[in-house]
C-alpha cells in the first residue's frame, strides 16, 4: 500500500523526534534541509536562522546530561502541497512542550526546515479534584 | 516598483501584528485562510487545530482588558513557493516572545495558516557581568 503526502510528513515527524530521543546529532542533522531556508526556535531561545548554528544547537542539546527522555503525541499534519505543518505535542520530565514542525521537499524528501517548541500551561486535570482531608 | 514576494509576506505579516495591536478582532479573522487548514498555539496554550477555534480564541485575546501593546521586530521572511515562514519576535510589556507565523497563497493573497509564540527568555545583558562583592 503506498504511503500518502500525510503518512510520509508523519514519518519524517517521528524521524526527528527519533534523532531527539536518541541524542543521534548526525541522524538530526541529516534530517534537515541543506538548500532550502531553516530556521528553529528552542524554547526560551531567540529564533536561530541559518543551518549551521541550527545544526550546532542541536549538538550541544543532544550531549548534554539531561536526557530528554521525550515522547511526541497529538500529532496533526496540515498539508500546502510540496509544505507540511505538524503541530504535536512533546511529553518530557519537566513538562509538556507545544511544537511545530515544518516540513518541505527537497529533492523529494520531506526535510525539516523549522522547528518552534514552547511549554504548555500544566494541563488541567480529566479526574475530579480530590477531596481536602481534615486529617492533612 | 513591484513587490517582491518577501515583501509581500512582510506586508501580510505586518496586518497581523496591526490588527493584534488595534484589537481589531475583524481584521485579524480576514487575515486568515479561509480553505487551507490551519493551527494556532497561543503562549502556554494546547496547539488549536480549527479555524472556528481560532478566530474565537482572538475575540477573546483581542476583548480582554490587558492591552496587548505590542511591537513585532526583526522580521525574517524564509520563502518555500506559495508558503512562507515568517520568524520574528513580539515586543509586549510582559517580556518578548519569539513567534512563528506561517503565511500560504489563498486566491493569490497570502493568509496566515499558522501562528506559535512562546516567551523568550530574558535577553542577556550586553554589558559585563557584575562583580561578585565580598560584602554579599
Amino acid at each position: 500500500m503506498e504511503m500518502t503526502e500525510t503518512d510520509e510528513v508523519l514519518s519524517a515527524n517521528l524521524e526527528f523526534y527519533r534523532a531527539f530521543a536518541a541524542r543521534d546529532a548526525t541522524a538530526m542533522d541529516a534530517l534537515w534541509a541543506r538548500r532550502l531556508p531553516v530556521a528553529c526556535t528552542h524554547p526560551g531561545w531567540e529564533p536561530l536562522r541559518d543551518r549551521r548554528g541550527i545544526v550546532e544547537s542541536w549538538r550541544r542539546i543532544l550531549d548534554g546530561s539531561g536526557a530528554p527522555g521525550l515522547m511526541c503525541h497529538d500529532e496533526q499534519v496540515f498539508l500546502y502541497g510540496d509544505v507540511a505543518i505538524v503541530v504535536c505535542e512533546e511529553e518530557m520530565r519537566g513538562g509538556t512542550l507545544a511544537a511545530t514542525n515544518v516540513f518541505a521537499k527537497e529533492d523529494g524528501a520531506w526535510r525539516i526546515v523549522h522547528h518552534h517548541a514552547g511549554p504548555m500551561a500544566p494541563r488541567r486535570l480529566k479526574a475530579p479534584p480530590r477531596r481536602s482531608s481534615r486529617l492533612n
